[in-house]
């Protein structure tokens, strides 16, 4: 069972990323270096963990427009690389390095590095919005258009970047508990709302489907968050994607130095456990314990194979 | 005439101004350094050019959803700022004043500023699809989704950013003609067309107006250029908003570098007439020419009053 769902998750995680791939500009024209610089960063790999959630959550609410969940996939994906690249400049994190290789600034200097998250941020939305020139079918835009209303939301000022801000102002600062909770909420878990709450909508989730979709992202980011805090102590680097210990190094506040190991695992356990309480009670009757998204959320929050 | 045109004017861009201001964020919530630092840069002033041009060319088409128009006329405002904040950063131009104010990382620090500029570029978004909550009327809708769509690709990789990136490749180096152009008509164009063609968007324009007022907007976008150029060797710093003599002072290649002052002069007119005509042409049979779009336009290109 799980060497079968190693396979699968691989398999369906190199489709995520050929969808990708593919939505990026042709590296041609005068601005081409602009073009290659974006697809450096996109091609760096991870798990492109977003346009699957999206996709998975799409498929399990019977969604059937392949072609407008494709753009989004790609966009939501070149959104979160934006906020990567930015991330990884000398003002901000500093680092030389993400995934192994050398990041964006070191490869194309910092103006065509900040120039690059730029313009990732807009050809998210130009992928998305292409969405809209595939249909005339009034029902399927409003699908789009809302769909596109949480892309744009979810990253920004009361989302991801919202988050990024309060981190960025209290590096090396105390962080009190409840503050350690909006920077969780927004600047992790808005994306993985967004990308739940596309596949959702874009499959012909209703309002109310969507809120408790978000419901169990917001758990589900949380979980992950909390779960990444955790391995950074007990894990190895295959697990963490980076190395042991950065944040005992960095002097980080996470959520094991407020609750100890003990407790944080226990939160994990609880918030997962309503995450897929909640998904489950959307498809009352049916059995969905060995649906993939199922499988692949537990994967995401223990990240053990 | 020309003291009732300034007044007229004046009175046009304060409203303009405090239309851009309203639709910022209040500056509350743990991110408020964030909605601080968009504030300041959006309040320094300007022309307010875009929001206008696309005012003037919404009611110039009868347009009647004011709403929805105001909430574009932010969002291009703020667009363009982001595109100002992030120039002004120490890896591209290393501005410390902008319009005589500090500029934003003098104020905020460079991973404000960085962070300031994203959030602009993902608030003007979120500015401009509030417009869909605004109606239920699908045309309605279908006019505000083709004006995101505009507000999202002329400041993409393919126009704005796209301009922007072979300018700061050939910062210090020789620019072949054709590339001077290809700057022109991206970096500073783009932003135009989008001004213009998401006001006659919004006042119901079809497909077949839109493209006669994007060719009008190109050719004022290249007339407002040259005339830039001029200026500099020419104006007085009030006509220009920046140093006399500055893009000289930077060996930098201009139109006037390659055609001389009288040449220049030349293809202002004939661009600036082309676009007049072609909008006087989309109103056939009445008398434009008094119009306040032709007036700005004419003091646009002149910056005589």
């Amino acid at each position: 069972m799980k060497s079968d769902f190693s396979a699968e998750m691989k398999e369906r995680t190199r489709a995520a990323d050929a969808v990708v791939l593919k939505a990026l500009p042709e590296e041609s024209g005068l601005q081409k270096t602009i073009f290659s610089a974006m697809r450096y960063s996109v091609a760096a790999g991870g798990k492109r963990l977003r346009p699957l959630l999206m996709a998975e959550t799409f498929r399990f609410f019977g969604g059937q427009d392949q072609a407008s969940l494709e753009l989004f996939m790609a966009a939501i994906e070149m959104m979160h690389t934006y906020s990567l690249i930015h991330d990884d400049l000398p003002a901000l994190d500093n680092d030389d390095y993400r995934r192994g290789r050398l990041t964006s600034h070191k490869v194309y200097g910092e103006a065509m590095a900040i120039l690059a998250g730029d313009a990732l941020q807009s050809y998210a939305y130009e992928t998305a919005c292409r969405a809209f020139d595939l249909t005339e079918d009034p029902e399927a835009r409003y699908r789009i258009m809302r769909a596109l209303q949480i892309l744009i939301r979810k990253p920004g000022v009361y989302g991801m970047i919202g988050g990024q801000v309060v981190d960025v102002e209290l590096t090396g600062k105390p962080v009190p508990k409840e503050t350690l909770n909006f920077i969780f909420e927004l600047k992790t878990g808005a994306m993985i709302e967004a990308a739940m709450m596309i596949g959702a909508c874009l499959a012909g989730a209703g309002e109310d489907v969507l809120a408790q979709v978000e419901k169990a992202a917001h758990d589900i980011g949380m979980a992950f968050q909390i779960q990444d805090d955790i391995l950074d102590v007990t894990g190895t680097e295959a697990q963490l994607g980076k190395p042991v210990g950065s944040d005992e190094k960095n002097a980080k506040t996470t959520w094991v130095t407020f609750y100890g190991l003990e407790r944080s695992a226990e939160d994990v356990r609880a918030y997962t456990g309503r995450a897929l309480d909640i998904l489950a009670g959307l498809k009352a009757g049916e059995d969905v314990q060995e649906d993939f998204l199922f499988a692949y959320i537990r994967w995401l929050i223990s990240r053990e194979i």
